[in-house]
Order: C-alpha cells, then structure tokens, then sequence
C-alpha cells in the first residue's frame, strides 16, 4: 500500500524497483552531450520507414524492447504498458504497442509523459495490480514540427527562446522484485496557467508548473533541495530553468547547487543550434534513461528528483487565444541502501 | 491490495465505491431514448462559448462538479482527477480541469476512455493512493466532425455505418468509503488491429477490440454472460454490437441475452438520423452514469459488465494508410451486497 504524504504525493511502502531500461535517439541528439549514454544512436530520422510517424514508433517500440530485455524478463511477462507520446491522438504509441499484444495504458501529459508513466506504472506494480510493467514516451523533431509549428521544408525561423524537440524514446520496467534503483516517492502534478501565451517560449509556460511541483513536494515530504544528489526538470531548457529557480526560491527553498534540466543536459546548444535547449517527451526520457540512471548505477547519485514537465496545448487552443497551462510530474527514484 | 487474476484481470480485494456521478448532454442527446435520465441538458452545443472546443471543456468541466456535488463531498477532498477526450492534445480536459487545481493524470483511449479513467482511479483508491479520484471525459459532435471528418459547413453525407459523436460528458467519484455500487473488477484491454481501414465503419474496426475484452474478462474470472445483469460496450453502433457477437460467440460465450452497446441505447436511430448509433467518449460516460448507475440504484441491474470501445487512428495515421487500431477496457460495477 501506498502512503498518502501530505496534498499530492505517494511514499510507497514497498517502493517498486527500475529492473530495466533501454533508450533509442536521433543523429543530432547522439552528437550532443550525452553521446556516450545512448543505447543506440540513428544515423537518419526516418530509420528505414516512410514517415516520421512510423519512424517514432518503431523508435518507441524499440526502446520498449530494449528495457524488455536490459531487465532480463521475458516479454510475456509484461503485464501493462503505460506511454503516450506527442502525436495526435497518440498513435507513436498505438502503433508501436500494437504488437506487444498487452493491455495499455495510453497517457497524455505532453512533454511530462515519462513523469506520468512511470508515477502510473509505479502505482500498478506497488498496489499489487501487476508485477512487471512498462513505462515509456517517444518524441520525433520532424513529426513534432510539422504538427505543431511549421512543416520543415518551411524553413522558419526558430526564436531564440525556442527549444529543439529530441527525437528519441526511452523505456523502463517497473517491477516488484528484481535488481535496480528504487522509486520511494510520486508527487503528481496539477495544471498550472500564469497566462503564458507564447508556444515558442515553452521554458516560461512551464516553469510555473515546474516550481509548483516541486514545491508541493517539498512541503508534502518535508524536504528540500539537500536531501538530494539531483533535482532534474524535463525540458524547460535555459529560460524556464532559471524562471524555475526563481520561483522555487521565493517559496524559500534553494535550488542553485544541484538542479539541473534535461533538457539543457542533451544538446551543446552553442555548437548544434539548438537555442533554448531540447524539449519534447523523449527529452527527459532519454535523459533518464540514458544519463541519469546510468550515473546512478555508477554511484555517481544515490536519490534524485525527477520532474518531467509538459505544455498543454494544441494548434487549436493557441488559434483560439488560450494561454498554455503546465503541468510536471515528480518522481523520486533512490539506490537501494542494502 | 488488488489481485492479479489471469492474464489481464484484477479483482479488488476492497472494491472502490462509486459515491456520485454527473453528466451533461447536448439537445441532441436530451432528445433521444435515455433524455430522462440525463442530469442536464443543454439547448444548443456552444453553451454560450465562443467555440465548440471551449464548450466541450465547460461541459466537461460541470460534469466534474456534478459528480462531486452529488457525491457530497468537498472538492478539495478530490486526490487526483483521471480523464481525457477526443481533441488533439486532449485540451477539453486541459482547460476543464485547469482550475480545480488538483493532479491530473491525461489520459487518451478514444472512446474507451471512461473505462481508462474508471480502472485508474479505482487502482489508485484501492492501493491506498487516494481516499478519492474522479474519473471523467467527454466528446462534442461538432469538435469531434472538424477535427477527424470535415467541417460541419461542408455539409457532406454519412454512409449509414458511420456513427454520430455524442456531445457530452460523464463524471464519476471513487472512493474508499461511502455509500454506492462498487467496482469490483477491472480488465484492461490490449490494442487488437484486424486490418479495417474504413474510418467510416468504427463499429467494425474497434468490434475485436471489444470482443477480444470480454472474452479475456470471462477466461480470466471464470464467468461468462449469465453471471452479469447487463452487458454494455461503449459506442459500437448496430455493426459493431453484431460482430462482437459473432466474435465473442466464436470463442463460446453466448452474449445474445443480456448485452447492449451504449451507442445503440442513446439515439433514436431512425428518427434522429444517427445511422449506426452513438460514439464518443461521452457516448459510453453519458449512458453509464444516466441510464447504467440509475437503473442500478433502482435495483434492475446489480451486476454488470460495462466495456467502453476505442478506436486508436488519427486522421494523419488513415492519411498514411494505416489501418484502424482498437481497444475495450472492462469494469465491473456491482451494488452492494450489505
């Protein structure tokens, strides 16, 4: 059973363990930062496939089976799927789970997807609903521009507060016995709207949320920044990162030594073009994934705070004058002490 | 704690209690078979908002507060809310939920999405996470034709195996105390895709969905029809309730007694022109917390099996010939036996 802490969080009682994960990402994402972290890196986006939306599924229904297999489990013994991706209508997700022949779970929390899946996975497998299950999300550069912004061949001009959608999946296996890191506390988050209209400044829209979470975290479970070894947001990149700071400071707690953002961990901004930084679901995912739990096998963390973040809005709401209202997830994810 | 049950089905070893439930319908739908049974009914789909996407989140949104109202609890005593609709980016929900400033989990499985939001929110009751969650979605006719089919002013002609979105929502509060029928089982479905490319025909697409559900449901807990008052799907139309017959019949199990699909029970099909019957998200949530829950507390049903269908293509997914994916979660719903 899980322990309500405080307004929004969960400290489980048996935490679920990380038996697994696996990441796949595009040709500019394995020329950044975290190269040497990726599984398998793509030498082209479309990976064999006739668009970029069959390319992001078979790219998420790959990750899925490289977790599958990194947690040394047969597939069968997957008992739910829990992902979501950016497309409409989720059908990165559709199609690349369509084959697993498991029951899903199709998530939409925009960029804080890997936050939702893994809070909603985690949930499943501490209430003894299932033993083993899976927990992932997918973003593509291409597909999202195209449907979001402008399509490519366009060739528009990104602003400087813009961010650079990770093309990229990552997965993980959450099960109730097995080797790996711990997930010991959920903070989900709420809808936070400060009236940010502009989708091309996506780090301030969200930062709200970020802070928002991370604060209620804090209060819930009566810690704050030193309890540990990395706070990492999902894909706020420069601007919503220090928007973060700012707002999570005024609530008195102070972020300056360890927090970081995915999406500022990914790309050498200055170098590839990248402005603000990378965004896009995949972006925290591949950075946990990849980096995070990496580094956390290697000793490097031992308790970490997670915090996935996510724009909610569409084309539609954006042309019908709405603000764009955030949302993070929290999860805390420690190394076993025994 | 849940237990696992077969491969797909969890019995809930203190089942969640549906302690209120609330919908809004379109005039459509106020003027169809179920029209006594609807909480409110409103005299035009825009409800005095500017665009059928704003109205849809109205609704949504005063489906919510109806729930809780007649749960009679607070809304602050709500944890965490579950819900999803049709529109791309789910920005019904989005703007509904944004002010009751409480966790949201997204959440997108078409039309299958009560029963996503049912089994979410009863898992998160019963593993101790939350003292109470809403569940909840809706669709609009209007937002739902734009958005897949065409535009309203383009005036095309439905072939009769389409189906005719409904415009409404259903909410519903689970909690761990209180008085109400319990869900006491919960199935959760997998992708099943057998080809149909017609996205005029749903009923036909997401049929083995449903099919493959049931029969998982009844394989996993040993039941089959006759152990169930009422069998309901959530918006297969005429065609779809005919082949999951067949489907399910195939595999052994006689549903022709005792099963209904909530797209055939809301519409006057012959005098309203809604050709193969209802669909939407709020086609399945209107007709389980009107007519469903009501007739329960009545005491006509007090066991039954409710599975919403969803079918999982995106208009860009058919454009790129992708076939139509589709998925059925099961639950439960039981009156109490005290």
């Amino acid at each position: 059973m899980g322990s309500q802490v405080g307004e929004q969080t969960i400290a489980f009682d048996n935490p679920p363990t990380i038996i697994g994960h696996g990441n796949i990402v595009g040709p500019k994402e394995g020329d950044g930062l975290l190269k040497e972290y990726f599984d398998k890196i793509l030498e082209d986006t479309l990976w064999g496939e006739e668009s970029w939306e069959k390319a992001e599924s078979k790219i998420l229904n790959a990750a899925i089976n490289s977790a599958i297999d990194n947690a040394n489990i047969a597939k069968n013994d997957i008992r739910y799927i829990f992902a979501g991706d950016l497309l409409n209508q989720l059908t990165a997700s559709t199609f690349a789970i369509r084959d697993f022949k498991k029951p899903f779970f199709g998530l939409y929390g925009a960029c804080s997807t890997m936050g939702e899946s893994l809070i909603l996975a985690s949930m499943a497998v501490e209430g003894g609903f299932a033993n083993y299950c899976v927990a992932a999300t997918s973003s593509h550069f291409c597909g999202a521009e195209k449907q979001f912004r402008y399509p490519l061949e366009f060739g528009n001009q990104r602003p400087l507060t813009a961010t650079y959608t990770v093309t990229g999946s990552g997965a993980v296996v959450v099960g109730n016995t097995g080797i790996g890191p711990k997930v010991t506390h959920v903070t989900p988050g709420k809808i936070v709207d400060l009236g940010v209209k502009d989708a091309m400044n996506m780090g301030a829209a969200m930062a709200p949320a970020a802070a928002d979470t991370i604060i209620a975290h804090f209060k819930d479970t009566g810690r704050s920044a030193v309890d540990y070894d990395l706070i990492a947001t999902g894909d706020l990149g420069m601007i919503g990162k220090k928007l973060t700071i700012e707002l999570v400071g005024k609530a008195g707690y102070d972020l300056s030594d360890n927090y970081t953002d995915c999406g500022i961990e990914i790309f050498d901004n200055e170098k590839q073009d990248t402005h603000a930084g990378g965004s896009g679901c995949g972006c925290s995912a591949v950075t946990l994934t990849g980096y995070i739990l990496k580094e956390m096998a290697k000793g490097t963390f031992n308790r970490i705070l997670f915090i996935p973040t996510g724009a909610l809005l569409s084309p539609s709401s954006s042309f019908q004058g709405e603000s764009i209202p955030g949302i993070a997830h929290a999860v805390v994810i420690e190394n076993s002490q025994e």
